[in-house]
């Protein structure tokens, strides 16, 4: 069938809006109508060249909302009409990974994923009869797409899709990450590095968890209206500092945060944040995607002296099995999704949402496959 | 009153033996009689002039075991007679820390041993008028030193002190590593880089917990037969391999080790002990103390993918609270602590059991002060 989407032909060149043929999904695969997209980070990050993952031509995104059209041989998990969000962390339930009941990273559909392709090894995208690949085992830029059935959550039909396509991505790896991987407790302190997407769902993360104190770090001060509104306690700007942030943090805390968390991908912050954590018992999860070779680097002591350094990926969130749960949780309120979404536009504008992100414009735009003209 | 002392004078210099004066304890000190003390790498690092923390002339040891002699004003949990073990990871059940019921790292007294002196800023060690410094809160190279009644486990008169004096750093730090800091459970599988005091302590740490599998790695295969006898399963010589150990590792395990231990202290091999460990939910505990400003470095990948880092001093034992039980272990044959000891010899041979060591020949040299000559 032919699809409306959004392509990368080239890193680093604007995504050219074309007309794709998309194929019929094969066995444990489903087709799915993309209605919303959020566009990520991350999915700027692999446009630009920087990820070493990254293949071209594909069809980027990541973050997104649909409804399933039809599904391959054995499918049996959904039907056409359920409304589903792709997840680019599988959840098989059979592989080591799912059974280990300890980790989110499931390893079913990992190899081919990595490299732009279903399953099976092929690509269901093609234009002008040259194969298109996938991304991230999603491309929710296009308007219709092909997933793995282990792929998808399957949600609540009523719930807004504008919003929960934000739990595809940067919400729930935020809000995940408190949670699941930092575990939060009642009274105590955490320190945010970085007020994207991401950083904004770990301190609406962390007011749900009751931390006492909510330290937000980042170098535009405009961000920190919103972040006081998602509970932010205080709110630090490194240039209005001379001593290194975290410091500051430390001499803020006595001894340091209980928690910290790397929201950007930079690695010098990874390292600001490690060693912001309180001596003794302090973690600090490392979220952001750094670029192809960098490396963290901190002295051993850091570690000797009872810090934990850690990551996470979608927030250590098993999406078939949690996500359904957190689309419940938006529509009750418990998630605020809608404060994320500063902008939305039709399909045809989605590189106008890429310089909104790249000039820290917007926390998430997103797309509606239906919405005919850009607005703001 | 005199004392009989091994004194480092300046970095790099042999220790002199000479007769100290020792003064009285004061308020919250205690005056003991050490029998027997252990030579470990933290003192020989330390002498070397490495440790940026180093005071000279200094009195080193700090794994000993003794006699109290006599308590200053206000000491109540020990009086002369008790036999005690000095610990240079004090417990005073009161600090921030002690109360966190998350950490061993108290910090009553930990201001003041930094830079050698009691905790009121003096030295109770003195050669020729001159003030001698105190080391590690602990001294043990000295026939008579002073400690902080925080800074002392009471353990069972009955324990043959050549051997739980070990109790006092390597031996504790390694076992502790395993229970305390990684809690490794039945069936996991572990890799222990460095088969020193520690090492095998992790060793056999690790076959207590009944772990399944436990590789050992280290340069001088002769370490292996000890190590074997220790409950290791699998043992590898990185000169023996042409890949990077840690990718024989993941290849001879699938995805990794549940737990890596780094015991030697240096900065590669903590990253090679770090991705070594499982996808997913691995971690690697860092107990060597590295070198002043070195670093530790990996990708951030290696994190986000799943792996901890973590650190570990003294094993994340509270030494008064844990040591008695510990020393009953010992007693009962639950912790085997005389296969350590590979030589004993007088104090005023101690420089040969630096030598010993350096030259990878002993794991534990035990000083008793009460013997005259050298054996081995």
């Amino acid at each position: 069938m032919k699809s409306r989407a959004a392509v990368a032909f080239a890193p680093g060149e604007p995504l050219q809006i074309v007309e794709l043929d998309v194929e019929a999904p094969k066995a444990g695969e489903v087709l799915i109508k993309i209605t919303h997209t959020g566009v990520c980070h991350t999915d700027a990050f692999t446009l630009s060249g920087a990820d070493p993952e990254g293949v071209f031509p594909a069809v980027l995104g990541h973050e997104g909302a649909g409804i399933v059209v039809q599904v391959g041989e054995g499918v049996t998990s959904v039907q056409p009409g359920d409304h589903v969000i792709p997840l680019y962390t599988a959840e098989c339930r059979e592989c080591l990974f799912c059974k280990s009941g300890k980790t989110n990273l499931c390893v079913a559909v990992r190899a081919t994923q990595g490299k732009g392709l279903m399953p099976d090894g092929t690509t269901r995208f093609s234009y002008k009869g040259q194969p298109i690949y996938h991304y991230m085992g999603c491309s929710t830029f296009s308007e219709y797409t092909v997933v793995a059935e282990v792929s998808l959550a399957k949600i609540n039909p009523e719930a807004n899709p504008e919003h929960v396509c934000l739990l595809g991505c940067g919400v729930t790896t935020g809000i995940g990450a408190v949670h699941n991987t930092a575990k939060v407790q009642e009274g105590d302190t955490v320190a945010v590095f970085g007020l994207g997407g991401i950083g904004l769902a770990v301190v609406q993360g962390a007011r749900q968890a009751k931390a006492g104190r909510i330290i937000v770090v980042d170098t535009n001060s405009e961000k920190f209206k919103l972040a006081r509104e998602f509970g932010a306690t205080d709110c630090l700007n490194p240039k209005d500092h001379a001593d290194p942030i975290q410091q500051v943090i430390v001499e803020m805390t006595g001894w340091g945060v209980d928690h910290s968390f790397e929201c950007i991908g930079n690695t010098k912050v990874m390292r600001s944040a490690l060693e912001s954590a309180h001596r003794g018992w302090g973690q600090s999860v490392i979220i952001g995607v750094a670029g192809a070779g960098q490396e963290i680097s901190t002295r051993p002591f850091q570690l000797v002296t009872g810090r934990t350094w850690k990551g996470t990926a979608f927030g250590g969130v098993k999406g078939r099995t949690q996500l359904p749960k957190m689309v419940e949780d938006a529509m009750k309120g418990d998630i605020q999704l809608e404060p994320f979404v500063t902008h939305t536009m039709g399909l045809q504008d989605i590189n106008h949402a890429f310089d909104l992100m790249d000039e820290g414009k917007s926390i998430r735009t997103v797309i509606h496959f239906n919405e005919p003209a850009a607005q703001n």
